[in-house]
């Protein structure tokens, strides 16, 4: 079994790029040639946009497979569909391992005891996308309950070659409220930071100076995430928040090591909706959306490799 | 419309008890009978798990549905299982509350903006089980990410007649390590708790004096319990813990108002597998095992009418 940050390197190494596509779909914002096949299927109200998200999902992931290494569907958006986009979710999920892209599931899933363990066995695939019904390589986490309750899915993701995200500095504007009060000096994000540190140190790999547990911190908060990669050795991180929400590629320098490897940096709306967006509106109309993400796609690795180590990526091929 | 807050109580008064019934099927602990016609009807080895928690399911509900108000079931034992998993527990859902039941969706779901609408608007059903795809009367929600995030889901609530029961003080042993870091005196759960008092002023009933926001308060940390009950005027709260996780009636007697109101005290694995239990397993074998069931529902609301102000809902009637 090769591990979590083993595999993730390899990928990153391979395609030259730390850049995560998120896949986000939205009915409302889906190219209208997309809704229109979708309702003409027939179905109810949630079938329809489970099979519009499903059409858009696939199209998004034949377009960046050969660009990027990871991609990471939002299960909210297809949970919100019920059943019918439970199923889109798990053939989104499938086709993009056979297209050889690693999937980070973003569900920010955490229980306690056996409960954490169901949501581990149930989500972390790992390196056999048959191990578990969901096939995702790696599961983002909520830490809150406490650090007993994220040992269920770091020793499954240790068994499986799958990787856990915990939430450590989330992107949104209020995140401070909650994770930042600060207790003997230490914030709690930062409390949570050294109990992730911990678990990817009794998880280290082999063969790469990381662990297979790691860490979200959003690209939002810049001083935060240079004293995390600091104080977080091993842990790999995974960085929303650029493009859409604000954060800019020298935003989530601090988050590489010398390399360009130890981090993954994600898009999705301004990749999934690029014709919609500010930069590529006037180049791009909606009939040709899906050049708009391949172009979209270029300029996020293009950007990355600029301003931040990722640039390293490419000079060592 | 009506809000959670009054729907609660009135069916809290009308079967005179705060007991609220887990869930929460495990394959290797279902009665062998059960077991046995999920495996002849074939399939996947899921399809025939989650046939059996269908089976399991719907046989609980029956057995408790004349004794108790709420039922709560956990969502990582479904989402382990996959599609068929999500498919048996919208029957079971859907089932619950075509018996009359008020449905918790425990899945401690929690992300930022336009996604946590995504699991608002996808599982707060409230009072019409059509308003969402998974008919939920409430969801358990986790509020690390920050209070901002806690906004999407309180405001769908208040439009749907649905609940909210946000994490405050979970039952786990490791609650304490990230919850209460002392942060200018206040432990970061009480932080928590302000804001969720906060929320639930904002939407309190015209007619109980409670809000549609509500917290997740362990009955294994009874201290915390009866100070958070004083801390917290007007939040109704989920008191997980009692019984298989070692909280004692006793123990869950400051989370209620004088009135008895004001709690629901879960219990799953002493209620589900009630034949397996210390308690009961001499007087019931396992063929046996729905009179165990309903013995054990029976000594729960017992109990808690004994050792709680709980006791006060049948004396009113």
């Amino acid at each position: 079994m090769t591990d979590f940050a083993t595999r993730l390197h390899n990928e990153i190494q391979k395609k030259q790029t730390p850049a995560l596509i998120g896949i986000d779909p939205r009915w409302e914002l889906l190219p209208e040639e997309i809704r229109g096949k979708a309702a003409a299927a027939g179905g109810s109200v949630a079938e329809q946009r489970a099979r519009g998200f499903e059409m858009f999902g696939f199209e998004i992931l034949e377009i960046v497979a050969d660009s990027v290494a990871v991609v990471k569907p939002q299960v909210a958006f297809f949970e919100q569909l019920g059943v019918p986009g439970m199923v889109s979710l798990h053939r989104i999920m499938t086709r993009a391992r056979e297209l050889g892209l690693l999937v980070i599931a973003d569900a920010k899933r955490g229980d306690i005891g056996s409960t954490a363990e169901a949501y581990a066995k149930g989500w972390l695939a790992g390196e056999d996308p048959l191990a578990a019904e969901w096939p995702a390589d790696a599961l983002t986490v909520n830490p809150y309950l406490g650090a007993d309750t994220l040992q269920p899915f770091v020793d499954i993701a240790s068994q499986r070659g799958a990787g856990v995200y915990v939430l450590v500095r989330t992107s949104n504007p209020g995140a401070a409220v909650f994770q930042d009060p600060e207790a003997g000096g230490d914030a709690v994000y930062k409390i949570v930071a050294d109990r992730v540190t911990e678990l990817a140190a009794s998880t280290r790999s082999a063969s790469v100076d990381y662990g297979c547990v790691g860490a979200v911190v959003g690209a939002t908060w810049p001083e935060q995430l240079n004293e995390l990669r600091q104080r977080m050795p091993g842990v790999p991180f995974l960085v929303p928040g650029y493009g859409a929400q604000g954060g800019a590629s020298a935003d989530t320098a601090g988050a590489f090591d010398t390399t360009g490897l130890g981090a993954v940096v994600n898009s999705s709306r301004g990749i999934n909706f690029a014709w919609r967006s500010a930069a590529l509106q006037e180049e791009f109309s909606e009939d040709r959306w899906r050049e708009a993400v391949a172009e979209a796609t270029r300029r996020m690795r293009a950007d990355l490799a600029e301003h931040t180590p990722a640039g390293q990526l490419q000079q060592q091929q």
